[in-house]
């Protein structure tokens, strides 16, 4: 921990536990990635990703730019972020939302290692589905090569979320506004078979009534 | 449009329709605001937008750190991500996500004309529930100065997205592995009244059947 992940406001909301961060991490689908580009500017890009104990991976085509520009020892912060509801308060000062939130500051390493790499490929796979790794064509050589890996330590990471009701000013309580939380939620509907299928293939066990893990 | 938003990969997945990003902004809860510290190091925030014409807002509080660090001329990369699917192919190589999102490089300027500051109050407001603006109690003088509006233009923008079932190589077709797409949708629950309420206030209509306005 350092400064940057030295929680300042609402510290009640944040957290540096880490079985809180992982779970916010498994069950969130996707990361937004921040990086710089050659000039020092700001740029963020959304992307899978998957945690193996302390490290976080991400991965990509070696031709997009992300992966180009994460090489070795790049500066990246990643935020997680599931929004959980929309906190209606009588003021518009008050309105908030509901969510739960993962920032990492790290330095990319470029993980070479066949080992490793197939771990990282694996532990992306199960992150999307359990179950899928198994199942699906293993990567060749070719299209591993293809597939650039990166890793991030999660040394310097914090949670950060909110729940609950609105909170107002005593003096608004007696207003006539409406106030209170619509519940937000990602769900998964009926898996659609690929309509080029030329052979007819049983949807899996761990595709049915999918859903994310929740934390 | 310049270098940055020049749609390298996949040109086809790829936009600068104005609809189609206006859209896209529309319907995403939230954004990630990528911006750099003191020291050049990159971070990424999750905060609510409304988009007005070809200018987006952002707000806070004057005391969080993102505001406090975007100040006027900072350069900052906003994107927005929203999944509309768990691409399963044969091989792993080719699993993919639908998603649509959008890429936004700019400069930040600090909104200090009250008028305009009031504009984006309404227009946040609206973003995450039209009708709410008046409705809930409108922003005091105080408030006002605890809250501090960035804008950004839509110059430099750019959608990605993709759409459709997997794309498998020919060779793949005939293994014995279940291909196709697990929809994935954000939905919104019954709204919770605030239990803390000290009086009876009907859930207004624009509240009822919550939904995004889709693209």
């Amino acid at each position: 921990m350092n400064d940057r992940t030295t929680l300042r406001r609402y510290p009640d909301r944040g957290s540096h536990d880490r079985e809180t961060i992982d779970a916010i991490f498994r069950e969130a689908l996707i990361c937004h990635v921040g990086f710089t580009d050659d000039e020092g500017r700001p740029i963020v890009i959304p992307t899978i990703h998957a945690l193996v104990g302390d490290t976080l991976y991400l991965h990509g085509s070696v031709a997009s730019r992300m992966l180009r520009t994460l090489r070795e020892g790049s500066d990246v912060c990643i935020n997680v972020a599931i929004v959980d509801g929309l906190v209606m308060a009588r003021s518009h000062f008050n309105h908030s939302m509901n969510y739960r939130s993962v920032v990492v500051f790290g330095t990319t390493r470029l993980v070479d290692d066949p080992a490793e790499k197939q771990v990282a490929f694996e532990a992306i796979a199960e992150h999307v589905a359990p179950g899928r790794w198994d199942d699906a064509r293993q990567p060749t050589e070719v299209e591993d090569r293809q597939t650039m890996v990166v890793a991030v330590s999660l040394d310097e990471a914090s949670a950060k979320m909110r729940t609950g009701g609105p909170h107002d000013d005593e003096a608004d309580h007696d207003l006539d506004v409406w106030a209170g939380v619509v519940p937000v939620k990602t769900t998964f509907g009926t898996p659609i078979a690929d309509p080029d299928a030329i052979r007819d293939v049983e949807l899996p066990g761990y595709l049915r009534e999918y859903r994310r893990p929740s934390s």
